[in-house]
């Protein structure tokens, strides 16, 4: 991050977290917020996690937000601004530092080489970009802002102030609310995979449902969330999802949900909300997942999970001749078993 | 699914899908297709599957297409419309829907912000929209519908009927057969992976092959599928690919193959006709899956198949505490063979 | 691959691998490169591993690239052109035929649907297609090539002669370095996934941070590699991405490692140099690879590796029912492990 065109104050800079600083360090210059690591004499950093304590005894940074039990890590001479919570201090920061280094934003307005059709309604204040398209009947709320080679189609609707990036697209009559965001490259409303089998090969189900997405969700890039069969897919309000995740037909997703990039989400699989997802995992179909699940990375959710927690389902890292033993033996595990049980009942006729 | 202009009766219905009602009932009015829990008595509704039963009995759909045998789940004031197989009668009838409640359709024509070569071969009554970009030499078939940023490149070909959603990349001397449907934001024909490791570094193999695809093939959101090193990548007619599917050079799929979102196939694989792949799994290179496997979702096919039949590999989802013993313990797993075949052995000496 | 306009003498193609030949072989006609599956008697192939040897034994090859060790497969009326390194004398041939068989290229120039900020420099003979995007403040290089709807962010920068491929994204401030190559749909500098979570939901963390690219980097089709939260993603130079890859933000990744199709690698990873990821496989945040090290398709790498060496860790495939067995008792390994100790204790006590 680049820093402020003017230093700011460590005073102003605590007060804007609610954190506490030794009065006389007030007049701090502070120019950048920065990781500990890179961080200079007239940079903030943050220490949210005593794993990363020796980073903070080792930074050069001139303050760093640290809650009242990490404060030891510090180094006699680093500033400390003493918060409850620094991580949720450091993305208060984060925002503040933004807002600074903005430039203009986007001008307002439509950008000629753009295509909206006659009949979308498009709302006050809005931006739209280089070669955006704009189908018939969609409707664009204030202050949206759409990125070059955005497509929304046919009766689709984009809440306010929405962002959209780069070359997403939104298919026919599909929504997303208000404040949302979604990356580059991300695909709403594409048909679900269905397909009955005849003899001569696949028939086709049209995908006659939509995607409707809550309001506060972000939504990474290359993304795909696929339409509904008959009913629609849901996305709650205040999800998050990361990169290239993939969402089948008829899922519905809880609200505030957050999933790690490249996950996988079968048709008509139900998540609760707030739950997290990790990267890599995968969802199979016609399954629920409760409220407060925590999903680790790349494990495959085979079943309903019906009570809150943290489950897991990955094959642990080996040097790879351990690991071609371990798998060989793999096969024979319940051959091993039932040889086990058969010596326990000898062993017990002979005691 | 938005609801019929206007109602149709359902004896017309029955004879879309060859289905006996009982003749009193002909004359009820329906006005949309709909999933059993959504359904009302205006809807028809399905149910191909027992496991399902129950919501077909708590269902409030007027009637609902079922094969003789799960009957016995309908209430009593549930019009049953009998087929052989509910699963195909429901894929014809919103097949039906959706000509019904269908638009005009793209006009065709070709908008004027499009960029054709002027020696690309653009067939009749083809639909071209925005910002598409045709190179030099490309065909276009008779009734061909490009969508908004779409790139043909140069020498490539795009069969009769065939669509092509929004920004789906088909790149130079690659082709695509007759009624195909490629969803947003795939590529077709990029680079292959493939590099000779020298002494400073890695030198590019140019990919000299393209991908050629059969006709009747679906393709989901976001694939890749890359062109051959020397030799072509290979679709066969009537495949279907869910979204995010990731096709390395110089594979090779049979006709009719099935593959569901996030599938990842190395380079060379050769896979057989009528296959079903799992979401998420991956297909290591140089091997060969001969006809009629299934493979279950995020199972890795690390050898040749050359048996019909179902093949799974993932780690099972546990409670993390479990995972955790579960995991520690695999790698002793070879060791634990051994100790187990000392005591059969000393059980053996002694008995 | 297409045959060249005028076939080539032998001796010609050996001189440019280096390659040994029966002089009175020298002028024999080749016209293509070819597998040697689909070689003819005008074609030249390359046997590298002894796997395919039966390959090169059945091919009807004109003439075969090969090493002295694996000369003894050839049929006798195949050419051999030995070589110290068939593999590499391959890529040199297949660079050798590209550029014989090369159109004119794109011409250079800016296309008039371009969208090119006033102020963005641009340098000598770049190719610029058609409704590409160039922000203001960017700079791209000598010789740089954008396909169509190519969209280069505020600030951000484009080395020379760097190739980027239809509709990929770089996000402003991002950079990439000299002689890339990024295919179709990629995305970099996208926002990082970063949320601290609230009482009311997730608070988004600002990304402030870039994505830098070294020299020489090659990054497949619909990849996304997120800008860093503070700090910069960094991928240094000679590095080779396959397609579908996600990197998340703060990523480093060592010079000349090579990433195969669909792995994702969480945040604050860091790679080393030389390494070789397979597909599939997924790499945790916040830990270290060290140099050379090699990750096989589908593992998780869920610890930092301090050792170069072969890493392994995917279920293996199974028989459904047998893989259904051995998944079962999976979940009772820890048991068998306490009862196999049990069995032992008592056979000790009883010796």
């Amino acid at each position: 991050m680049r820093p402020l065109p003017e230093p700011v104050r460590l005073a102003e800079l605590a007060s804007v977290v609610g954190g506490r600083i030794d009065a006389a360090q007030g007049g701090l210059r502070i120019e950048r917020l920065a990781s500990l690591a890179s961080a200079g004499p007239a940079d903030i950093g943050f220490l949210s996690d005593a794993r990363h304590g020796t980073d903070a005894t080792a930074s050069r940074a001139g303050a760093v937000l640290v809650d009242e039990k990490l404060r030891r890590f510090l180094a006699s001479d680093t500033v400390a601004v003493v918060v409850d919570d620094a991580y949720r201090a450091f993305a208060i920061l984060a925002q503040w530092f933004e807002r600074r280094l903005a430039g203009p934003g986007a001008a307002t307005g439509v950008h000629p080489s753009a295509v909206i059709a006659p009949d979308a309604e498009i709302g006050p204040d809005v931006s739209i970009g280089p070669c955006v398209v704009v189908g018939a009947r969609a409707r664009i709320g204030a202050g949206v802002r759409l990125a070059s080679h955005v497509s929304i189609g046919t009766g689709a609707r984009v809440g306010e102030r929405t962002r959209l990036a780069e070359r997403v697209t939104i298919a026919h009559d599909c929504e997303i609310g208000a404040d949302g965001l979604v990356h580059p490259g991300t695909v709403i409303g594409a048909d679900g995979f269905g397909f009955a089998r005849e003899a001569e090969g696949w028939r086709k189900i049209p995908q006659l449902g939509r995607v409707i997405i809550g309001d506060r969700v972000e939504i990474g890039a290359n993304c795909t969330i696929d339409r509904g069969a008959l009913d629609d897919t849901l996305i709650g309000d205040g999800c998050k999802l990361d990169n290239q995740i993939q969402v089948a037909h008829n899922v519905r997703i809880g609200r505030d949900t957050a999933i790690a990039g490249c996950v996988g989400i079968a048709g008509s699989a139900i998540i609760g909300e707030r739950c997290m997802i990790g990267g890599g995992a995968g969802i199979l179909g016609h399954l629920s997942i409760c409220d407060d699940v925590v999903v680790s990375a790349m494990a495959l959710v085979s079943r309903s999970i019906r009570k809150p927690g943290f489950y897991s389902g990955s094959f642990p890292l080996m040097d790879n001749a351990q690991w071609e033993r371990a798998a060989a033996t793999l096969r024979h595990l319940p051959d091993l078993r039932a040889r086990l049980r058969q010596l326990e009942f000898q062993s017990r006729g002979r005691s």
